[in-house]
């Protein structure tokens, strides 16, 4: 079996089973207890939260722990807003292929009478500063632009959005749920003032995130209780997972530069292969993404189909989002991206990771090509543009 | 060393743990993926939701969950609000000594317009229904009532509560988070709208929790995202955290009748004993309480000092919740059955587990009375109070 949907999950690394295993047994204690059981908790969170911090350049006290991505790009979001509200700024710039924790908490927020600008995406699935800079107005309270795309990986240029953002005293989130632990990331020098990241992206345990808000920025609670994270998320902190978090993290960062290489050579290769299907086209930027992203758009084909039918060759993928797995309508990055209905429901994405072997990647491109010209053999649509009835797209 | 602090959190069992270690080893798929390891995670996703259902006698499409019991406390009243809200209800009935996830939600909700009322609570920890039942209103969107108080152990009438609100066609809320997995919840037969619970409570991993809807009750996303839990909560599912919150849920509700006798009557031991301390006094009906919780005030000491003096002992307890310990200000639960500021300092919660032995209760007893004793004998105010200078309140 070749699981290639890492960037719907991943598969726990051997370390971080092995911190949650330890402090699930020995470190059970409530961290805001005062005696020593707690104490011990509450040492292993501070732990946890340095070492994260550092990875980010970031300070401890600028990390709060969530139960995942989700809840931090709307707690960063939601805070954002009701700073920006109390300036009188309730004008939030974001992009058309965020992800939905994202798009559909400013689908709140605009019902709460905030205007919402959606920046149109190129068709290499990146977003150019000047787009951000142009957007920006007075009333601007918030640029949220996401590090990387969750279905075609491409890497937004966040330094340059950054520093427009610092310059114009907007402040700047971005949900990097995909890019931390695969790329570098510098808050202090990339200028971003809001981070969400999901510790289950980068082979750490499934319900723990975190989000990084530079000092001077006044979260808002999302949720209400007692005073942990310094009062801005109530709940006994999941001790065993956040440790477990910053132990995936710390591997992840130890094999960054390794895994960018080597599995970035597998992805070109996947692509370069799969480019020789005709009428095939990549998703995104060939150069400017993830590691492990290979996206693609086949004419003529469903993408329901070709899943099922690698999955029956053993080969775990999907066609964008898992979180959207099982609606019928076409991915919103797909047509955000350009693709028309007719294609974007014709999309693969294959997220590797640095399990896979030379032989996978050939496996791979081998049996992508197979399902896809079966499909397109019992295809009316595909006879039809062999027939010249209908234009190829693509 | 003696673990009372259960209350606080407990030691996961062994049972929760493997089933844990198990999930996270052979099941890491998203649940939304449509390939095998996706759906094999959907499978062990629903068993749980499944089991933990019919624990309470409800459906498993009643079962949202979330990441513990401060999110389903939030997310439960502000559905519950934005439900009134469209009816014009703006009036929320709750009382004095919740949680304080409840407590600041409603803060946040007075803010936004709505009119709380907070009940008061009896010197025995009890809410009567009589009060429950004067306070709805014509605009009563909601009554929340804890099962059982986080501090003092107290149980509340809350078949009764739920009949009255089911009569005034009132949404009630209850906060189980204390009692699920310590005293048997049917949520049908006590009228039960929506419940929230913790896993940490009842010996299963920290970081994750449910919430209970019944059908009909629209709720309201706190975290916007995916099309997760049925679009009502965002974020890839925690399945090897819910997993293991069913496997120790089970555990719990096997032993339940077992614990209730046994701890139960070592708590008795243990409230007999240290009642023969001399201006002393039980917080909470002695009988109406969960089987585990032991909470006593000491006239004339601090709480503090009566801690750490214990942890020196072996014996790790807490002075009241854990969600506010470093606080200076006496405990709400204290003042809201009527203890003074100068008792409410004094108090101490013992929570205890079936890893109890008879030997920890004599223990325990002995070394509470000792402390005791040592502490008043260097406190300047039980000098006041011996001397006659001072009234005793206990």
């Amino acid at each position: 079996m070749i699981y290639a949907d890492n960037a719907a999950t991943t598969r726990m690394s051997e370390g971080a089973i092995n911190t949650m295993l330890r402090l699930m047994k020995e470190t059970f204690g409530n961290p805001s207890s005062l005696y020593e059981t707690g104490q011990v908790a509450k040492e292993e969170l501070e732990r946890a939260r340095a070492q994260i911090a550092s990875m980010i350049n970031a300070e401890p006290r600028e990390i709060v722990f969530t139960s995942g991505g989700s809840e931090a790009d709307n707690q960063a979001i939601l805070s954002a807003a009701a700073i920006g509200k109390k300036k009188g700024k309730m004008h939030i710039v974001s992009s058309a292929f965020e992800h939905h924790a994202v798009l559909h908490t400013l689908d709140k927020l605009e019902k709460e009478g905030f205007e919402i600008t959606l920046l149109d995406v190129n068709k290499d699935g990146i977003i150019r500063p000047e787009q951000v800079e142009q957007a920006i107005r007075q009333d601007t309270a918030l640029v949220s632009i996401m590090y990387a795309n969750n279905e075609i990986g491409t890497i937004q240029p966040i330094e340059r959005i950054g520093q427009i953002c610092k310059s114009k005293g907007v402040i700047f989130h971005t949900d990097a749920v995909q890019a931390i632990g695969h790329e570098i990331i510098d808050v202090k020098k990339e200028n971003i003032d809001m981070l969400s990241a999901s510790s289950h992206k980068f082979h750490g345990p499934k319900g723990v995130g975190f989000l990084y808000a530079r000092r001077g920025i006044k979260l808002s609670n999302l949720i209400e209780g007692g005073a942990q994270e310094a009062g801005l998320r109530g709940g006994t902190e999941n001790v065993p997972g956040i440790g477990a978090m910053a132990k995936a993290l710390e591997e992840a960062y130890d094999n960054l530069s390794k895994n960018k290489e080597s599995v970035g050579s597998k992805r070109d290769r996947i692509i370069e292969g799969l480019s020789k299907i005709p009428h095939s086209a990549l998703n995104g930027d060939k150069d400017r993404r993830l590691y492990g992203n290979i996206s693609f758009c086949f004419e003529g084909i469903e993408g329901e189909a070709l899943l099922l039918l690698l999955d029956d060759k053993g080969i775990q993928a999907s066609s964008g989002s898992a979180c959207t797995s099982g609606s019928l309508d076409p991915s919103h990055v797909m047509l955000a991206i350009g693709r028309p209905h007719e294609v974007a429901h014709g999309s693969l994405r294959l997220s590797i990771s640095d399990d896979i072997t030379d032989e996978d990647v050939e496996y791979i491109i081998e049996s992508v090509t197979q399902v896809v010209a079966y499909l397109r053999s019992i295809s009316p649509v595909w006879r039809s543009l062999e027939a010249g009835n209908k234009e190829y797209i693509l």
